[in-house]
């Protein structure tokens, strides 16, 4: 029995709102249950360094936590002078999972920052941001089709979390079940069915084939309902 | 006329969303317009090290603006490994505000900071920050109240921002106003009357006694409405 | 009864040394009784990168204190490796103080960087620097007029520190008094009258329009010694 | 064809050579072919704040990079003043991964770290340094064993990476396949057969359930050898 | 013939004004020529915590220079938000030669910190900041005899730069000579003839046993006049 | 006695290992007994802003430690985000040291970075980086002499410490003899008997010119036998 009540296969309440604020070309604020994230994608006309005369553009992003988006206050990180390893790996998944499904020659030499600040977190807040950031990425996109030859963005892209608890395989984990998970795992798929991240971590107890495979079966079950979700905020 | 057709002494439309986010022991989504700051008001049970063992209490603001809440999008600050002068400056003010209403000795040795995280940014961020904070502050402080001999809220604090546009003193600047102001000021101001703030600057115009009054003038009726839109906030 | 036996509206002993270091274009020591502050205006034949190709310059300033300039040694911010927020709040109050009295595209492509280094602290340093600071631009303008059009230095500015001391309104806190005052500010003018800055704080208690006007009217007594004393620094 | 001439599951030459260095209580210098990593394992007989008192004890890693380990020299993160997100990554995945195979309340209130210090890098530094680690950290908890009423390491663990070059799944990439590879993934095992961490990632190309099952057999096929290396390492 | 116009073993115009200001327990302004530092010594009634409870006292330097005291405008260390290698090279010289001349457990559990800031350069402010440290150090201990058993300066201490300037051996390099010297040496010597530090540096030229000798004599003249400046300052 | 029993004017045992990692352009790892330190040599086709269009190279180095190359773990300089007073001084030394043997206009607009990286310090780790980066260089230029006019290496340099230890001058301290030492060295010579640079401290004890006489004399006996088996690494 999962604390909230859910079943096993059951996603939280999935909500996306798109153009939440008004200066991003795009923006949305998704909420997985009580965990809300709001994203933006700001266009640039230019890329970074590295990229400089390639003829190709960029997606990036950057993730970070409201001070009070948790039960308690984290210091905040802009105070602290520097972005936590936990920060930082989350704002590289981002990245690469959103580039992972965009065509960047096609983007032209252009840049996408995706910034995803958590609102309020109550588990999955990086499979929330990736989620949110497709549709604020689709957004950002649409606006620009007309100076492209062609759509960049090849497929949806989306993100849940999966893992046991109490030896039963449960899909969107929040908060209290993630702090209890004996293992668990985010998992990144495309609406085409490739898999593009699969994170799996046991601290504490461990996991074997078997395990990992219901995990991922899950997580096609959870991903289908957000591409859906995502589609229908898009209006696709 | 002002570019939003706003009387000279009209405020933007105001709202106030006390527990817009709930692990907070107090918040708030306010607006003045299309400026929007979610604060929130975290409760520690300690107070900081300058304070130890003087039984007596702390209030404290910390202040962030999204990377995209501007017309262009800023660099996280906590990416680029500090705040800016601004910020600083402006969380300053705000844990001066809030104090100046709060009686520190009867919040016993408690902190409450104040996190004030500006979501779109159309001028007076600092203005609603402040405002807002008084009720995330008083939400925070009712939840405590059975611990508490007194009150240690003393009256309700507010602030606005006035400036010259045009030569015409107007009150509650939005981005457009503020930008083109050939001088203007910040008022922090207490339901009873007092001013707590008074922070006028003139870059490029200057002023005099008689445009300092007018303003102050404009920032009394101004604060008039926020004061009422505070107590409706908090059931009061 | 001040406790350095002043009358109200008595400023302290004024004392600016043109031409303290030799290196800078133009340099003063400024005394304010025993609050003494170095000032040094370094002349650059560029801009900062936002105003490259715009045909204007720009003047800005750094504020540092010595760490034995206090009663208590005070750790050395380049060691602590950050300004905190008082520093930079004063230089940026600095910075826009000079501006305020300079035509920056008579200044042609040039920047004038005021460097305030407070050698020894009672009370009123950041009015200190910026009464100094416009000797040493004043210094530093007078040396390169020969390639200027016009003077781009349209008139003086001073400032100077008020407040309510055991209730009476007292002109150039000390050290004793500023610890004390329950409300005080700081006042920036202009030799023709005009105000630039006024930013009033009451920690503590507050103040109204009245006790503000009275304020004022004592910075305007002050700032006419700091005008004349001025004029003789740079013999004019 | 591999580049190596390698067969798609043969592991490069594996060495581990334990005390490598004099001071530290545990130290490996191990090598995946030209990958080279030195490992010391230094024991404190104490914890970290977060854990006093309560009687368990601590593992942890640190990882970083000589400048020069790769092809082109990166600059020294000492000196940028900062560790970059993919240095942090690594050492928290390395760090759990220890954790997962220690009991942290027989190790009593120590704490283990784990330096792993890159000092040439051709391709799957991490997997080396987890491998290495676990030679140092036993090495290291030998020299206790007197003072632990048992022993607190459960079993051996081991990290290894895969990946599709070319469309075939290969086993242990260089830094020619891993430049090159679709998509590839990290796994860590124990020599129980769990899986304790896999992290599978597709920049560009993507993958499905078959795909990672044909890399998680390679995995264990390449974490078998590097058990018996290990193994043989430590003299057991 | 030097630049100014000195015999190779005339000294610059030596000044020490004890009591420039008047928070700290000793202050000095020691001018070598042109070359110009404050120095302050700051006494704390405790020790840094590797010293704790050891029942001795420690002596310890920083160093800073005014970001104008030299030719061209210098960037704030503070501002970058870090202190440089000279900077932190020149402070542990300080540091280590005051310690060499003080009996630290005579001075109980005490810090004396020797704040050395540069007020305008022109060579050799190192040696100038040493020399003027001493006779900070000095009426600061004299400040606290009363507590202690005995004197824990054991004597004087001072420095002086020499240096070949066209290949001849010269006494207190200033600026000009300091730029163009073969090679050169600083020297910190104690009133009784022993040396605490020597370190001579040939960038470009370098040099034998007799060139070293012969800096090392005129090293000694040198400080020969300093040490008796010094006594005069303190009234000894 | 000294603690290893080594005679007064007896070196540690040398070794000098060159091409120790394959990517750099030069390597050597280098042990002066137990001290071993990694120098690798990275030629780049560009020199820094300084130099830029002045038709002359640079040559520069970097130093640091390993967290356990020492008895106990000592913090990770780019986890506490900054470099140390002592690694800054000794990489300045390290760098002077090399350039003074270099013709940096023979060696055309290319810089070479020396990192020199401490694997296991028993005293002497900066003498022995220097001379180990003597190695590292030439092998670096020796691969790019035909893109030279002429050989920009000069002669070898080699860096030895000195100092007494129970009042007796000794050759090459391990790092009992340097903690106890009363006064100290370090030399930097050149191989046709030109002294670049001298470093004595003496923290406690002082010395005079007859001891630093005697520790020079130590010194050149030193330094020739590392200059001979700098040779025999070079194969020359």
């Amino acid at each position: 029995m999962r604390p909230s009540g859910r079943a096993p296969d059951q996603m939280r309440t999935l909500s996306f709102e798109p153009g939440f604020t008004k200066h991003a070309e795009g923006s949305c604020l998704v909420s997985f249950g009580e965990t809300r994230v709001l994203v933006t994608a700001s266009l640039e006309e230019k890329v970074p360094p590295f990229l400089r005369g390639k003829g190709q553009g960029w997606v990036t992003a950057e993730y970070g936590m409201l001070p009070r988006a948790t039960h308690t206050r984290g210091a905040r990180e802009a105070a602290k002078g520097k972005q936590s390893g936990r920060t930082q790996e989350i704002q590289r998944l981002i990245g690469r999972s959103l580039r992972a499904v965009t065509d960047l020659s096609l983007l032209g030499e252009r840049q996408i920052v995706l910034d995803c600040d958590v609102i309020q977190a109550d588990g999955g807040t990086r499979t929330a941001a990736i989620s949110g950031a497709w549709v604020a990425l689709r957004l950002a996109v649409d606006g620009i089709m007309g100076k492209l030859s062609a759509d960049p963005i090849r497929t949806q892209v989306a993100a849940v979390s999966c893992g046991f608890h109490n030896d039963t395989a449960v899909l969107d984990l929040d908060y209290i079940e993630d702090s209890n998970a004996g293992s668990d795992g985010n998992f990144v798929l495309t609406a085409d069915g490739a898999i593009v991240e699969a994170q799996l971590t046991a601290e504490g107890a461990t996991f074997d084939e078997e395990g990992l495979l219901r995990l991922l079966r899950l997580a096609r079950i959870g991903c289908g309902e957000i591409f859906e979700a995502q589609r229908r905020a898009c209006g696709r």
